[in-house]
């Protein structure tokens, strides 16, 4: 997500360390402890952007833990201000780099994985960028028990398409493929939080989504 | 694909043994002593309609036997008419149902499989005749060699979401899929060959196209 750099972002997430961690190594195996309720499952957001998804998630779903991580200094601040002017209590954001999670997290630790209107990634040399390929797989595998749900939502059609064939190589075991979310199913439609992207983008096509579990 | 019977269908294929087998289970093992070249490999259109597909591809690919089937006899006349009025040597067609392919051919007999815009059956409890559906991929992977391509094309988005999972979940690898194949890229696009529902659809909606591979 491009946006102008806010001087204000790492002061403030300093300032807020009961919602934003900004040393992701250090509470790898303790998260839990960072959550007002503890024995809830924890669900992971990368590329959280703004939060709009994730903290609409937290409000929806009280009995979930949620983590949102992003790279962005400047957006995951915004995301970390929500939460804050929210007061809520079950969810954090981490700065850092989604191929990273293995260092932040213990395998089990997560439960379920959100990836939404990743950046596309469209040149082929850049295809290793993609948070679809079979790096970053390999890393979300290493965090998350067998069976484990990944869904992703998009508007882009590239991004999509090579998601399909990469989550399919990889051994994913798809559950449901909607190839336009905002024209279909009533409860699929009722049951979900749009992210920022979404909002913006979903006039203009379709909105893509699959959910899927990973192999054992 | 609804039409009006037509008296002279089957008498028409009667009269066209060369071209039309209405005894499916005949040529078991020795389909290749149909074709005028016996070495070529044989690929299988399943629901062949009135035959603009299959015929365009026997026509743009001399060097591959093409074998239609279709289990209406009424469609299937007018695709063999076309066969017979170009002069084709390398196309048959069949007058069966796509879920008994193993009583027409032997494992490997056949080496590549076709499904274009395939009967949608959108009602759950229709499921079972979609031609993407477990039982159906149970039949085909009987004749079919390890590795052996499936190209499915369909304008139905509700079928086309169905088939990605039901694939996906049949262990077959997926190599391509496409959600808006004429209005990409261009290379696809000059490879494609256009099925009579496909020229029709065409404007109205995305065109969806999966190739991938069955199972070992
Ligand atoms: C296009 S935005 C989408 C934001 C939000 N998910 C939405 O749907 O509105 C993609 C976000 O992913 C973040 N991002 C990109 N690559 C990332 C990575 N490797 N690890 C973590 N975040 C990443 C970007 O900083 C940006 O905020
Ligand atoms: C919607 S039409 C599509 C025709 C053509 N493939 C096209 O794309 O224009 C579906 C065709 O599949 C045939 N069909 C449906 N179920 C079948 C089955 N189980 N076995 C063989 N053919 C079948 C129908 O008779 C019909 O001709």
């Amino acid at each position: 997500m491009r946006v102008r750099k806010k001087k204000w972002a790492l002061p403030y997430m300093q300032d807020h360390p009961d919602f934003a961690v900004l040393e992701p190594g250090r509470y790898r195996g303790q998260w839990a402890s960072r959550f007002a309720n503890p024995q809830a499952p924890i669900h992971l957001e990368i590329g959280s952007g703004k939060g709009q998804f994730i903290i609409g998630m937290a409000q929806k779903h009280p009995d979930v833990n949620y983590i949102g991580i992003d790279l962005e200094d400047s957006v995951l601040a915004m995301a970390v201000k929500k939460a804050v002017n929210a007061g809520l209590k079950n969810v954090q954001f981490v700065l850092t780099n989604g191929g990273d999670v293995a260092d932040l997290f213990e395998k089990g630790e997560v439960q379920q994985l959100y990836l939404n209107f990743s950046d596309p990634w469209p040149k082929k040399r850049h295809t290793k960028r993609r948070l679809t390929s079979p790096n970053f797989l390999t890393s979300y595998q290493r965090i998350l028990p067998a069976d484990a749900p990944l869904e992703f939502k998009t508007d882009n059609r590239g991004l999509f398409e090579y998601s399909l064939v990469s989550l399919n190589n990889f051994g994913l075991q798809f559950e449901r493929v909607n190839l336009d979310l905002h024209h279909g199913n009533a409860e699929e439609l009722a049951a979900n939080v749009e992210t920022e992207y979404e909002e913006k983008f979903k006039e203009k096509g379709p909105i893509y989504k699959i959910r899927a579990r990973f192999p054992d």
